[in-house]
């Protein structure tokens, strides 16, 4: 099969033929993919950004798919039923999984184009199956769908819910990329009473605005703005996900008093995905347009120009890309 | 001063002249009405359902005005301030109420038009102003606002809070009265995937269908509507907000396994009015429609006639009743 | 192997030769048991309560054993492993397990001598072993453990966390029975200023003081002894253990205004065992008596007498029996 | 009367001649004081780390007297009345106070021996004083009642319930001055299995043992004994509570993948006393041994050298000086 494989630190990722993967454990099943997409994680991990991660392995923890096959351990899904991949495996009950934590699952956690082969392509192998897919509702919008993969719940659980969005709240989100825009999405399900969104790119916050924001600032505005629909208060959720140094200071004048701030490098958690079916329900019942974010579509077998264009992401005007498989 | 004041069970409301009320306690405040409202449970005080009030009490737990006079010990308000009314007097400070619970206030509670002389009246004594008056936001609407006296933190508080309604649950309100009507409101504050709307009503099922209902039924349909959109499983909540004992058995046929089920006269609490400042942001923001519950509206002179129309609310396509003072 | 068998509504259960169970499905492990008992739920079903359950069940949901096979799709566990068996059997990965609703597990819930054959057997096939066995730390006691399958995690989850006892609470337990007092242990754990225990047997008072009830009542005192130590406001917390109708008007009595009233045939919830890690953890650390609830014990062989005795319990001045194997 | 008062940065303080307060606004009242105490804050004012507070002012924000005169605005206490002082002034109805935040109350906060006079003298002027004191239960132990003014809800607050300390729990704090030693006697309200007590001084350590540290470690050894007592995992919730940054780094290897990380100049919230009352019934209930932290005792006449004694901590041993007023 093909397959989108990283090539070391500072060189891109090459589509390469690979041995289809097969099952390991009587826990794990094989997923066909439909659509992947790609991560600004990635890029970081062709910069080097993670030193663990081997040459050769290949790439994603994003994708919808149907099942090909299961192990004899695997109950729920049947070959055929269409999945959803979350980016974070877990067994669902060791120490951590029983606590909600799915992040630090002692066999499990972020192991998808990370510690094993991942989803950008053809086919991937899900470890610990019954608790890392999940069956897709009928009807619901796939393309939306892989949106849930990993920039949904980690949009909601490390800064929407981490932050304590209540209805009411004035909320101020620092990066309007993919993530920053998913909390923007999923800040509206507590119904704040204004939303801050705050970037450099013009582009960025205009699709801000489209998508709920009651307010937009470019950086050197962000503290003019919030004093004044807050009345000089500040306010209640402050989510930084930029997570550069620069932006840090700044967030300290944008909070009300004993407001939450939740800095993407120093207070935020990691994604458990644990709100997956939740979001899950609310994509089906149409109540959450995370198709939005996808600005670009890719065939697979230009995964390698999909890479260029998300790796321009200012210049090219890029949220999300799909990567259809066929 | 011309009020509306109670004459004993089963007899109708008269409108009479009476004392303007005084300052008594150095934490009192006078309110000069603006707008009142009648609730459904002035026509329970009517019928004699509350014998301890006695004839010749001003009625009324609701209201908005302006600040005509204060005690000593009042710093937040002055003269000329506009002002929302709580339907819960309370301290701010005794035990209860430094739990919340102003509805056990030991100085308070429910006590306008109940303890103590009414809001259906140009004037009103307020005790305890400091924690049971609400500074009135510029820009406000202002008839939307006097439906945050009572019946949104009602359906807020004992409904929606009380079921734990959250992101993608799945919602059954029986009822669809006022109290009902800001339940829907409310609860969609939270974002649920599905709210189905139970009453009798063709033309209240039509109004909840216009403030978010997802679906309604007749109470007959109630089970088939909620298996069939919950795939059997029935749903996460179910607000019975009606409390006859008709509506209780088919309550238990609604609730999914491990749902709450919320009945007005077994589980719910009494309301507390501690989300009255959340609710106030929202409607500044403009994000509550508090107003559409509005359907008819009289000036005071007519108090006798509205609490006529609102007598025969099922006939005169009845919800809410604004009463403007002049 | 041998086991103990229910025999049809009214007759004594029996002690019989039967296979020993096998692997059925991969998740599945066979523990062979040290030590069961008897829960008051075991009686009931001997009177016919629970009119599903088979003649020739095994019964039995509570027992502490070491694994002594497993299926393929089990990681967690070994042959030999010294192991809790939760009354509870649970995917740990279904749509209810992943909200911590056990009980409501759509391949488990009660299932051990319930719908599958139980723990009062040398050996017992537990399905999804994987969630529903806990490893036995070393070093713990292992009479007190038996106490952690079922009296526990119920006193704990349908008691004291649903009824919130917090730092400072005043609370009262009606019933002194095992799961009252499992509720009085587990009470603790959040520091109550009072609780008041009652209970028309003086023998279970006793028990009651010694394991840190600060007042005893029986239940013709109990509202004086409440009124007294609460200076006439009631309990924060009422905990109604018993289940029968005359206890009911009592307890609207013994409950302060806001507080938590809770009784087993209405409000409280099913036992999920999600609290068993917690229980394990402070067992371990010796900071949970369970072993105090043990009066009786009995070996396997006279299991028979086992259950008169406990079928006496009131008489025979039994709480918990501990049954060991061999 | 006679009053402690602050000299200017570096100086220490006098005990001078100055005139007894008086009811200024009519929510205020006058208490004569019994028992006050010294807090670390003290001696940071004298450094002149709190540049804001003028030399002259009366130190000190802990306190236990009687109602000498209320405003006419007060109605829960009268004179000869015997309360317990808050360090922290609040009006219990603004924005902040109605949210629990009473340290941001708008028209108070830590007012006392910092913005206005404090409790270091023979009277004192409390404003919110309906909030801001609380009535002394009969039959209290008044020595410890004391600690409640500040150190309790502190270590209880910032650290104990910021840190989310459950039953099961493993802790470790960092620090066993007065208000780590507060957070290990509150901490154990919630039954942790392990708290570790860390700090340099062997006195403080046993003292720490004697009051219910399970562990104990010098800085040095903090890393290994955590280890050692949590299988390698890490404490659930890491309370630092020295605030200097030399502690900072260690932290960061004490606490286990998801736990609950508070380090006192960083990620911990200011005291709002919102617990006292709760404090307040487990010392009526003897569960609170507040007066263990006592281990000096002054007249009032001698305050100057309980200063100096108090400033020598650990060469004296001193944990809380207790100063009796006559």
């Amino acid at each position: 099969m093909k397959a989108l494989t990283y090539q070391g630190p500072g060189n891109p990722p090459k589509l390469v033929g690979v041995e289809k993967p097969e099952i390991q454990r009587p826990t794990d099943a094989i997923v066909k993919l439909k659509y992947t997409t790609i991560c600004g994680t990635d890029l970081h991990i062709l910069k080097g950004d993670v030193p663990t991660i081997p040459s050769g392995l290949i790439l994603g923890h994003e994708g919808v798919g149907t099942i090909s096959s299961t192990g004899p351990g695997i109950s729920s899904f049947s070959p055929g039923d269409p999945v959803l991949i979350s980016c974070i495996s877990s067994c669902g009950t060791c120490t951590y999984c029983k606590r909600g934590m799915y992040s630090h699952c002692t066999t499990g956690g972020w192991a998808l184009g990370n510690k094993i082969n991942g989803t950008q392509a053809e086919y991937v192998r899900i470890p610990n199956a019954e608790n890392s897919l999940y069956k897709m509702p009928p009807g619901i919008d796939q393309e939306g769908l892989v949106m849930l993969s990993d920039i949904f719940p980690t949009g909601l659980e490390c800064g929407v819910l981490n932050a304590d969005v209540k209805p009411g709240s004035t909320v101020a989100i620092i990066g309007a990329g993919p993530v920053g825009l998913a909390a923007l999405i999923t800040a509206q399900l507590y119904s704040p009473s204004v939303i801050v969104m705050v970037d450099p790119d013009a582009n960025r916050l205009e699709v801000a605005k489209s998508l709920g924001a009651t307010h937009t600032a470019t950086p050197d505005k962000a503290v003019e703005v919030v004093k004044q629909v807050t009345e000089d208060v500040g306010c209640d959720a402050v989510l930084e996900v930029v997570g550069v140094p620069e932006t840090f200071a700044q967030c300290q004048d944008l909070v009300a008093p004993g407001g939450r701030l939740r800095m993407w490098a120093i207070t935020t958690r990691l994604v458990d995905t644990t709100t997956t079916p939740m979001l899950l329900k609310l994509l089906a019942a149409r109540k959450l347009p995370a198709d939005k974010l996808i600005t670009h579509r890719f065939k697979f077998a230009d995964m390698e120009k999909a890479y260029e264009t998300f790796g321009k992401a200012g210049q090219e005007k890029a949220l999300k890309v799909l990567i259809e498989m066929s």
